[in-house]
């Protein structure tokens, strides 16, 4: 995530589990997730970072605008030494974006200026990924055996840019299969449900439980059981087994929340 | 912000929003977040990079609890290779909370059990912080020059925690002040505002423009407009002076949103 707005609190940043989702959903896993601010140097060495601590998929969002704090590209070319260029390619979206914007009288002008240039500017060797929602073609860069792909910050053109032009890229690249349930306990203690979990994660293998106490509105303790695996039948029975085992323990071993007591 | 529910879309991270809010107020400016998993040693080399990164406040947020996967202290300890131990002050503050809570009825034994005393478990020579919402304290731990400050993931026992145990101390800390103001343009297109922006921010050092496009169920675009400097006075003028020279520029140079158009 690149973005002041999101480091002063601007902005609630929703980008980043959206697309956590969806890269769940290929079997992805996300290993952490920065948040930095606009500043090109900074953005180089974070794509630099995650790549020597093993990423093979980058993302970054935001920064892909026409305005001066657009810079997440000079970050990724200055990543990786390379110059950055107009590309051709990037060149024709942005032209065929702002023309239609013009031609349905959304904007004065179709031309196109310096600052709508500047999103057609890519890292050299990488390519667009065509947005048909706003003006910044996403870009994709595929260096050092990992591709590091740059998606803009406004949600809807980010969504529509995954969903359209990266889903059949990335679908079936990861092995496998992860399942995951998230039940609710009407307790009130995680620190009493702590035993019986170590108890089941050690009963069945392969499987990681975590309790998450009272989000906003809800009492009781929600746990999220999940499991990877190579079949779809396995993990589902596994992750099945586990959430039941979870019930009749805790149903055995702890007094329930008694809804008469005011939390 | 510590925990794989993050990083894997269950939970949506509202606390680092209304954190960064609350050091904002403070004068502190936030460099980075990020957000990783329940494991000791990502934990830990987190810690040391933003220390070598030049922090001298570092938040975590989540993994203090009494189950398997609430690993912030051990990972915190790892990161000066301090050794864990029971803290007194933290035992007497899970202790109390756990006796009010069996008092109010809302648990069945005040009892201090292996994964309740867990959360008294510090990194030595690290301070609770007191907690009267849940069972968890807060930890303090002044190292290298640095504060690392842990908070529970709950975002009730987070903002009870800074609010009552951090505010006083943090306070004063940044000297200087700062403002800011959002205001709301009726365009369409940022690249035709990019050349005014970057001409105000010339003529008017010190401060940053930023243009952020479309919010959800919004037109036009907001510029969040932010300037740092001695006096309250001072700055704010300088926001006010700025904001008023983008209104009127971009109303001079401009087309404004016709309300007819579908967007």
């Amino acid at each position: 995530m690149i973005g002041n707005e999101i480091l002063d609190g601007i902005v609630l940043d929703t980008n980043s589990q959206w697309l956590i989702n969806q890269l769940k959903a290929l079997n992805f896993q996300v290993s952490e997730k920065m948040t930095i601010r606009d500043d090109t140097k900074v953005i180089s060495k974070a794509v630099r970072r995650m790549l020597s601590a093993g990423a093979n998929l980058i993302f970054t969002t935001g920064g892909l605008g026409p305005t001066h704090d657009d810079k997440t590209l000079a970050g990724v070319a200055m990543a990786f030494e390379l110059p950055v260029e107009v590309n051709d390619k990037a060149l024709k979206i942005v032209t065929r974006q702002y023309t239609d914007m013009h031609q349905r009288g959304m904007i004065e002008t179709g031309e196109i200026t310096e600052p709508r240039r500047k999103m057609a500017v890519l890292p050299k060797g990488a390519q667009p990924l065509d947005n048909r929602v706003g003006g910044a073609p996403g870009v994709i860069l595929d260096i050092e055996g990992a591709q590091i792909i740059s998606l803009p910050g406004v949600p809807g053109e980010l969504m529509w840019i995954f969903d359209n032009q990266l889903l059949t890229l990335l679908k079936g690249r990861v092995e496998g299969v992860f399942t995951e349930d998230v039940i609710y306990l009407p307790l009130r203690d995680e620190s009493t449900l702590a035993p019986i979990i170590d108890e089941v994660m050690q009963d069945v293998p392969g499987v990681y439980i975590k309790s998450m106490v009272k989000p906003y509105g809800e009492s009781g303790i929600r746990l999220w059981v999940s499991s990877s695996g190579k079949s779809k039948t396995e993990v589902e029975e596994r992750v099945q087994r586990v959430t039941n085992l979870l019930v009749k323990r805790s149903e055995e071993k702890l007094p329930k929340i008694d809804p008469s007591i005011d939390n």
